[in-house]
């Protein structure tokens, strides 16, 4: 009997360039979203530490490198289609490089788009008024 | 002061689809990540069930249209680069296709890939034999 699987992850899709989702191992929050390529996916098993590619910067981009908030991984899930990668990770300080814990801090309704979410920190307080926050 | 925040959400990125993660309203699971263009996002508001594009069969999908496997929306949020949707649901039955209630059954470690999740159900008998699962 053939497999059902296709290959896991299949980084054929994409352009070599899968999404990976980013939950809070603790509370279930979905944190963000951001892509990775096969090399970031084998460094982010072998070190632990979430490590994604920016499609903007065309590198990969350890999560955290600027404002320290790394994301240590507590376990890596493919799903059936082998074409998107969710990580449970345990978030140092915010994921959102606007302040917030989470990246979906806005929520659209019938009326518009409202913050539902409560900021944590001044981005420039963490990445400076000038520099470039770690986000793709 | 111009505004931090581009157009919400942003549709020219992606060639006019985002990906849109569904969560479980009330465990926080992560169900399953699909693709919506505008309409298929303006008919989810509009409707309160979930309805991506399928980009495998080139048009709109209801979620559950073949299966029953409905999501009720409960939310609908934008990340901050307005370029990925994540929506808070009431899952009907599973998400799967494959028989289970998430999509991310299956774990990767260093020893390879396991299933990690229980089968609610046997996928031939929700879509028959030959019938193609309502998944994109």
């Amino acid at each position: 009997m053939a497999s059902e699987h296709p290959p896991v992850p299949d980084f054929s899709r994409g352009d070599g360039l899968l999404p990976a989702i980013a939950q809070d191992a603790s509370t279930g929050e979905v944190l963000m979203l951001a892509y990775m390529n096969e090399e970031s996916l084998a460094r982010t098993l072998a070190e632990g530490e979430a490590v994604y590619y920016s499609r903007s910067r065309g590198r990969l981009w350890r999560k955290g490198e600027t404002s320290g908030h790394i994301q240590k991984v507590r376990g890596v899930y493919v799903d059936c289609d082998g074409d998107t990668i969710l990580l449970r990770v345990d978030q140092v300080g915010a994921a959102c490089h606007e302040g917030y814990k989470s990246c979906f801090f806005r929520q659209l309704t019938d009326d518009g788009v409202c913050v539902v979410a409560e900021r944590l920190f001044d981005p420039q307080e963490v990445y400076g008024p000038t520099s470039t926050p770690d986000e793709s």
